[in-house]
């Protein structure tokens, strides 16, 4: 049996794009309603075909859904949650695919008190965006963090985790405050750090902007693909996990001045020990199969 | 015409026995002597079958050749150069492949008064170390840059430029100081940041290492791959490119912190604008061909 039967997608990016196509491969029978608030957007899932009906609005879209994935930036939740609160059928589960939890919990569940607010992250992407850029494999072999409130629906959350699972996701619940934490670490700071720094050694004045993307096979390259994410997706991500990532802000900007002192006094014995320690972190990451050993090119 | 006829490589790790690999494959009849300070590369240097001759010291290798290339971490070059000095034959080119090229010009050119030092920096590399890491087209198509001090021979850098041309590089002359600042931003403080942050995350209480790995495809990941980098090289690199590495660092902190505050104060714009910024930059790192367009999981 499927877990939903009619699913409503709002926004057609490159993760809702994405599940649009995974769930027409992996749950044909469903019934997709899609849409976005761009209509240019609009117009060319149309043409690409991937879902059975695109909406004129996200009102129009979740009319009659069993299931309403919200694929917009964080900070448009509460907007989109205004349309189409009048139109949601009392059991309809409402979730979403942000990079931040507790806040789109808070905002959904007080703007959507009659149906079922349960949030969801997959931990999936790429650096493209727009409705081109998504593909249906996405989620495959990926993690998919939920995040139900206290007083969750059991069955529900189990319906919606057997949905990720059909796309080939491995789904773990969390509580959303500890999910926030978890993904300030393994993905917002480093996002933040990365748009950080590709923007310092553009602002240079010795080195060129040419030198710099001439030579950048020596490592700046792997942070220009993060620093290019989309934009309003990575705003949106730092407002509203501000306390996570400030803290944690603060203790790399305190580890940064350890190591520039080192460098600065000529130790290089504690240079080469916390670089020995980060490379057995790496084998870990290999080992539990979120990267490939093949060695990257370039530096 | 051969460039040279009778090459010496000292250090057999990534960059060394690549070099090797490709010295056959391009310039077959090139006469071939290698060496490494550990006797257990050496045997397996051996085994490998990579080069004609394995020489027991570096003292040893370079006699009679017209061409030695130091593939030794940047700190390691003083005591190589005392160990050549005596062996080397007037005309002899002493190169190099040191990330770092001011302090490398001084201590050889200091060290070896008779002979042709010519410094370069082949930017290519992997994460990986060691003689089994090593590939012949590692270097192809990548650029090498050359650092000849102010009255170098022309005709040796011509030979050496010719050398590197053959492995499938593309060359570039630039003077050493330069080069030190263009790869203190492009490569080193890259490299340096993410040591940084892959130490700061391993070191939390609130969020476990396993749910660090486990949620690393988020952007982490990449972060991880920088940092399992060699650790003694890259030591040698931040000692020895010291100032330009120090400035660089205060720029970017100077520029992190006011991020972190545009965040604390909700200063939504001003993220979204580097963002944007930072996303055009990536587009001209694939136009110029120094990554792919291909894009990345995870996140």
């Amino acid at each position: 049996m499927l877990p939903f039967a009619r699913v409503a997608i709002i926004g057609m990016g490159l993760i809702g794009s994405s599940l649009a196509r995974a769930v027409r491969e992996a749950m044909p029978t469903v019934r997709l309603t899609v849409t976005d608030a761009n209509a240019a957007v609009r117009e060319r899932v149309a043409e690409l075909g991937i879902a059975d009906d695109v909406a004129d609005g996200a009102g129009a879209a979740v009319v009659d859904a069993d299931l309403v994935i919200l694929c917009v930036p964080v900070g448009a939740m509460a907007e989109v949650a205004a349309e189409i609160g009048p139109e949601l059928a009392p059991d309809t589960v409402v979730s979403d695919v942000g990079s931040v939890k507790e806040s789109v919990l808070k905002v959904l569940g007080a703007a959507l008190p009659g149906v079922h607010v349960i949030p969801a992250h997959p931990v999936a992407g790429t650096e493209k965006s727009g409705p081109d850029a998504g593909f249906s494999s996405l989620f495959k072999g990926r993690w998919c963090i939920i995040t139900p409130p206290q007083r969750a629906d059991e069955m529900m959350v189990e319906r919606l985790s057997e949905f990720w699972r059909r796309l080939g996701a491995k789904v773990e619940l969390m509580d959303a405050p500890h999910h926030d934490r978890v993904l300030a670490v393994t993905s917002h700071l480093p996002h933040l750090i990365a748009y950080s720094i590709v923007g310092t050694a553009s602002d240079l004045e010795q080195v060129t902007k040419a030198e710099v993307i001439k030579y950048s096979a020596g490592g700046f390259r792997d942070f220009t693909r993060i620093a290019a994410s989309d934009p309003v997706m990575w705003r949106d991500v730092f407002l509203n996990n501000r306390e996570a990532v400030l803290e944690l802000l603060g203790r790399f900007t305190e580890d940064l001045v350890a190591l520039q002192r080192a460098i600065r006094w000529g130790e290089g014995d504690a240079l080469e020990s916390l670089f020995t320690r980060t490379r057995a972190i790496r084998r870990q990451v290999i080992d539990e199969g979120q990267d490939t050993d093949k060695p990257d090119f370039g530096r």
